[in-house]
């Protein structure tokens, strides 16, 4: 598409009949409704290990992670979180429950991340995937981890122990997302 | 924008470097990446009584509701639902747990539903509402419901009774939303 020069949907406006600005075209006048976007993903363990994955791929190339990415149009939130870990870890799991759900308003991200076993303990790096290994809770690289929402989970994984039901966690107290 | 003639978004295909078609504007090159929606809302009681809304717009204009509605924005899931208890019910709550976790595939629409209390026991219809009514259990128009979303929420929220800390539903087995 590089050889299109105009601005695309770049004009602040509030549409007629709407309480909010959007972002029109000014060439074509199509208005983009912008929502939040939904992350699933989940924190996967193998025999009381926990997989993470380092980043391939911008933002935070090279740091670690857990198998997230945007929900499809049309697909589940559960069936999404699998999905990303098929993409970026070549791994089926089996949830069992949500574990958080975070919001970080600055990026309008509502992410849903559930606990989750590897179906046979096989995998492997995706594409968007530098590395990626099982680490016991002593090893886990507190300081390169990729996103602060990536440090609540484990810590809410580790919160919950045993436990088969429980309710979801948000946000820690205070926390926005912002910073770790 | 009356004055716009162009398309807009409405070739699709797949941009350089992505897994997934999209609707490009042939105009001015812009793609329209599509995510699923998030709707907030919550079950409301007042005095062990739920707080229902009639519809004053389409979808389903005259059918009941629980006050919800599209996430805007740089706002957390919590906020988003007191914010729709506002402005359709002009009434404050106060949430005390995440409900449901539902999913629509076929309108790509994530759902989180909380359980509330209604602050002061106050309400009066917003410019959404044509009118709106606590009402006993018993009492529940449940064949004028406007969405089978509301249906699983009002049941759900029943489910759990008197307790302070349960693990969110999801849809119910072989549900998704397409009818009640």
């Amino acid at each position: 598409m590089s050889n299109f020069t105009a601005a695309g949907p770049s004009v602040r406006e509030i549409p007629d009949g709407d309480t909010h600005e959007r972002l029109v075209c000014p060439d074509c006048g199509f208005i983009n409704y912008e929502n939040p976007k939904i992350v699933v993903g989940a924190v996967c363990t193998w025999q009381g290990q926990l997989l993470l994955c380092r980043r391939a791929i911008n933002p935070r190339r090279g740091f670690w992670t857990i198998p997230a990415g945007f929900l499809e149009l049309h697909e589940t939130a559960e069936n999404g979180a699998m999905r990303e870990a098929r993409e970026e870890a070549c791994t089926e799991i089996a949830i069992d429950g949500l574990l958080g759900v975070y919001t970080v308003p600055r990026i309008s991200q509502v992410q849903l991340i559930y606990r989750a076993e590897l179906k046979d303990g096989t995998f492997d790096a995706g594409e968007e995937t530098l590395e990626l290994d099982l680490f016991a809770w002593d090893d886990i690289p507190w300081d390169e981890l990729a996103f602060p929402t990536v440090h609540w989970a484990l810590n809410h994984w580790r919160e919950i122990g045993d436990a088969t039901h429980w309710p979801p966690f948000a946000n820690p107290p205070g926390k926005n997302g912002n910073s770790f």
